[in-house]
């Protein structure tokens, strides 16, 4: 059966890698999406590891080649989705997430395609702005920048199938386990295996009368 | 906000309402409904705890005053939801659970109530026939009655939103417990608190470019 294809969107600085991260550890047959992006390694980052990093020349011909599921520029950067890989991965039976913006998740909505798409909320802009600078060697020009985008992006929310507040990193990603779990358990998802055990009960003999 | 009404249906011998006590021991603000019944306590049930234990006239009397949310026939004995318990529960925002027959969440369905429905299905035939034999002081026909109606009360997953198997109890808790954090994520549910977050950051001042 073909995989499952969920969508996490979130503001930069929300933390939705490392929820993502530690999800695809614990729940068994699911696997995070590494994207493309045009964007230089940052320091611990690896190719083929965190992203696959090409140059922005090799990035716009796949565009061209509509190599990408989606595909957006964030802050300057490119990032995208590999359609290729996603197909592998969906037709493999494996469920996938994709962490990608909301442009990127934008995209394969208006493709039609079937996906779970879960947003993932900062608890406060406070909270936010203390993590982007926490993190971040970015200048405040950018720190100031990605505030602003949040507080557009955040609205966005309503085009989500969920919706989950990271507000202690351990409960956000149950809320997003939860959310793999019980869509595997949807009655389009569990039909197969249910109807092999109706089957089975259809092929049980009768119990015996007399015995 | 109005809490959530979720209904639990298996067949007799799935283990349904053991699943369910386990789940609202874990699950924070999950009721498991008290049901009425017109039968007699077994050995070890209380009133007021496993059931509400009233007479067949005074069920019948019920019925007739409208006061149940659902009720049904199971072999011999009549079983309901009254309807102002569930009422109050949802109205202070508890998320309630009616564990429930298949008759019953039908008369549920039809009445266009909002719910979630999960069906338990039983791994297979031999292991709902051990439960059965296990559990019960059940006459030889009366296991072979609630056998051939378990045949047929599977194939009513279909009406249902969600469909768990309960292969082994624990993982059956989880992928249950799953379900209600999921719809308790779901855009209509998160809305509000989420609407409350947008505000904030509508709220915030914008950071001065000059610090």
């Amino acid at each position: 059966m073909r995989g499952l294809l969920f969508v996490v969107s979130a503001p930069s600085g929300t933390g939705k890698t490392t929820l993502v991260e530690r999800l695809v550890e614990i729940v068994p047959n699911l696997t995070m999406s590494r994207s493309y992006t045009s964007r230089a390694a940052r320091e611990g980052e690896a190719d083929g590891v965190d992203y696959n990093f090409i140059n922005r020349q090799r990035f716009e011909e796949m565009i061209h080649c509509g190599e990408f599921l989606e595909w957006a520029d964030v802050f300057g950067n490119l990032y995208g989705t590999c359609l290729s890989d996603t197909e592998r991965h969906l037709e493999a039976g494996r469920d996938l997430v994709l962490v990608i913006d909301v442009q990127g998740a934008r995209q394969v909505r208006r493709q039609g395609r079937e996906r779970i798409a879960i947003f993932v909320l900062p608890p406060s802009p406070d909270i936010l702005e203390r993590r982007l600078r926490g993190r971040s060697k970015d200048s405040e020009e950018a720190i100031r920048r990605r505030l602003a985008v949040a507080r557009q992006e955040i609205t966005a929310f309503e085009e989500y199938d969920y919706v989950v507040v990271n507000d202690e990193f351990d409960a956000c990603v149950e809320r997003l386990g939860a959310i793999v779990l019980a869509e595997r358990a949807r009655l389009a998802v569990a039909r197969r295996p249910a109807e092999e055990i109706v089957e089975r009960f259809r092929a049980a003999p009768a119990t015996d009368v007399t015995r």
